[in-house]
């Protein structure tokens, strides 16, 4: 089956006055074609350069990459080059003359758009006069095909099976390294498939209190906030969501008030979200709720998600967006008080004709039963 | 303290003849500056670009990174530039201007190296005239100092003990990545952190006897040959081991044969690197001895590794550098045989004054007791 972006990137290349765009990083060649780069080890050692992928206004397109990386997609232009190899090989050289090849046979010519993430060897290889279409790219990827919410609709069942998990394991005597890995079982098994995963798993009032800590060895002990983000990447796409709960049967008030302000905070947004609202409204919604709780929100209030865990749009104060029908987009408000800890409340939510849906569903409480 | 490879690289510029280098690689930064780049779920979406690192041949250095990654190098010259924010912001326009800040600071001009990896729009800001030092740089990384080796011997023991829990965990009734998931928990327990993971796992005849299939749903079976290659990633710098094993008590002859042509060879290899051999010799000498066995191996007979997973030199044949004294190397002597199955034994080998020294020591047995 073809893979409907394609099209609908060669439209974009009409409407923007160029002939070709050549996409190098691993999320803009997924959107485009469909096909997964690995990325959970960095970079292939293997590979002379980014797997690349060419698309022309005619929706005629390519791929350049390593001979370890194998043909995903029939009746599209594969040029693979020496990567792996039994003898001294040059990586680098093997690559640009796999992309000088696959340039000769689409017949690149014209205007080429390219993105702020192109190698310089690669821009080297291109016609002159290459023009960037980040964000104008980043504008298409945010309303999403029906293959692309089937992917993500998974991704929200892999990442929701990781939070009832995050219950479940959250004991008095595990580390947050122990309980995460408990937690990317369940997903990955689900998955059948090792899946990327970015967030975060935190426990106690110090550290939840803080953005952005890296899971550590630290324990999880009895009473202890944690908040647990999950965003897993499955078959190129990602999940993403966050639940905030205290281990144990009881929360202090002062961690309740918190909880509340948040979690209430996204059943008014998931309440409120709909094709036609202006991004900049729709974040002013949810920080105006908060205020009115007492509390603010240190963060973006939510982000697009696709083939990267974070895209356009953002949902930030000033922008001026608007919201459409198979956007997909993460809301998460959440606060944070040093002495009690943090609170994130966050789903995956898909803009449907007059609200939205929840791909995300999983148990949020403030407690464990 | 000062990390040393500041000081080997501002060498090395003045030896090729360079005045500045400016690294975008995760592992060539990590390398020169001891700075860690996060891998795991590909390139951060809150940066402009890849984090930055500039030495001088003066052994001035600096690094370009977003505001979320924080400073972690004290007297190395930093800019930081706004990639999450609570605004609408131009990641990219700002990468850009903090690499200005960066070069106006140091004072950057004259001729400047740079590697294959580099993006078009850090290319764009550099004097012209830059000139690709990729192979001289590899050459540098292949021997390591005293606080790389003290890097790789803990990644040896994190990869060891993985290697340990496969064999306990690899049991009937479960799949690869079940297996897979609770050997990453025993190395990510000891790491104290999550760590990037490369390798394989994989169970049965035909799944072993391919090279490279992903970890799946398959299921462990009493009776299947088991090839557990791990390689995490600890503190910026990689492990990366490989056992082989059938899942049980007893294993055929036919397997028996083929596991001892490659664990033999693998200890013939330890008997004899040292210094001064040419890497085509080396390499010759596990061919050969497993040709006397009957058995060919496909792949390289090993490599580098470091602050890459996969470094110069690979030990393949036509290679002609020599070995020297401080050069960590992966020696991985494997066979493969359709319906029977594959096996690779793959140890870390720090190569000594006289000898090696195996940084991976765990069981290397064909059954599991």
């Amino acid at each position: 089956m073809t893979w409907e972006n394609v099209g609908r990137v060669a439209g974009l290349l009409a409407e923007e006055g160029l002939d070709w765009v050549v996409l190098s990083s691993f999320d803009d060649v997924c959107f485009a074609t469909g096909r997964v780069v690995g990325i959970e080890t960095g970079p292939s050692p293997f590979a002379g350069g980014p797997t690349l992928a060419l698309v022309g206004r005619d929706a005629s397109h390519g791929i350049v990459a390593s001979n370890v990386e194998g043909i995903q997609s029939e009746g599209t232009a594969y040029e693979a080059y020496e990567g792996f190899s039994l003898a001294v090989t040059d990586q680098t050289g093997n690559y640009v003359a796999a992309l000088d090849r696959l340039l000769a046979r689409l017949g690149v010519s014209g205007r080429v758009g390219v993105k702020a993430s192109l190698p310089a060897i690669v821009a080297d290889r291109l016609p002159t006069g290459t023009r960037r279409i980040g964000p104008a790219l980043d504008r298409l990827r945010a309303v999403k095909t029906a293959a692309e919410i089937a992917r993500l609709t998974r991704c929200g069942e892999v990442a929701a099976a990781g939070q009832e998990r995050a219950r479940e394991a959250s004991r008095p005597g595990k580390t947050e390294v122990g309980v995460l890995n408990e937690i990317r079982a369940r997903m990955e098994t689900l998955a059948e498939a090792r899946c990327a995963l970015a967030g975060e798993y935190m426990a106690g009032s110090d550290r939840t209190a803080r953005l952005g800590l890296p899971v550590s060895a630290h324990p999880v002990s009895a009473g202890d906030p944690v908040i647990c983000d999950l965003a897993p990447r499955v078959e190129g796409y990602w999940g993403d969501s966050c639940g905030a709960f205290v281990v144990g049967a009881h929360a202090s008030e002062a961690y309740l008030t918190m909880w509340r302000a948040a979690r209430d905070a996204l059943a008014l947004a998931e309440a409120e979200l709909r094709p036609g609202m202006r991004v900049s409204d729709f974040d002013r919604t949810i920080r105006d709720f908060m205020a009115g709780r007492g509390r603010s929100c240190p963060h973006h209030t939510g982000h697009g998600i696709g083939a990267s865990v974070h895209e356009w749009p953002r949902l930030v104060p000033g922008e001026d967006a608007l919201i459409e029908r198979d956007m997909v987009l993460m809301v998460e408000p959440g606060c944070y008080e040093p002495g009690i800890g943090g609170v994130r409340c966050e789903f995956m939510l898909r803009v449907t004709e007059t609200g939205c849906e929840n791909l995300t569903p999983f148990t949020m409480e403030p407690v464990l039963a």
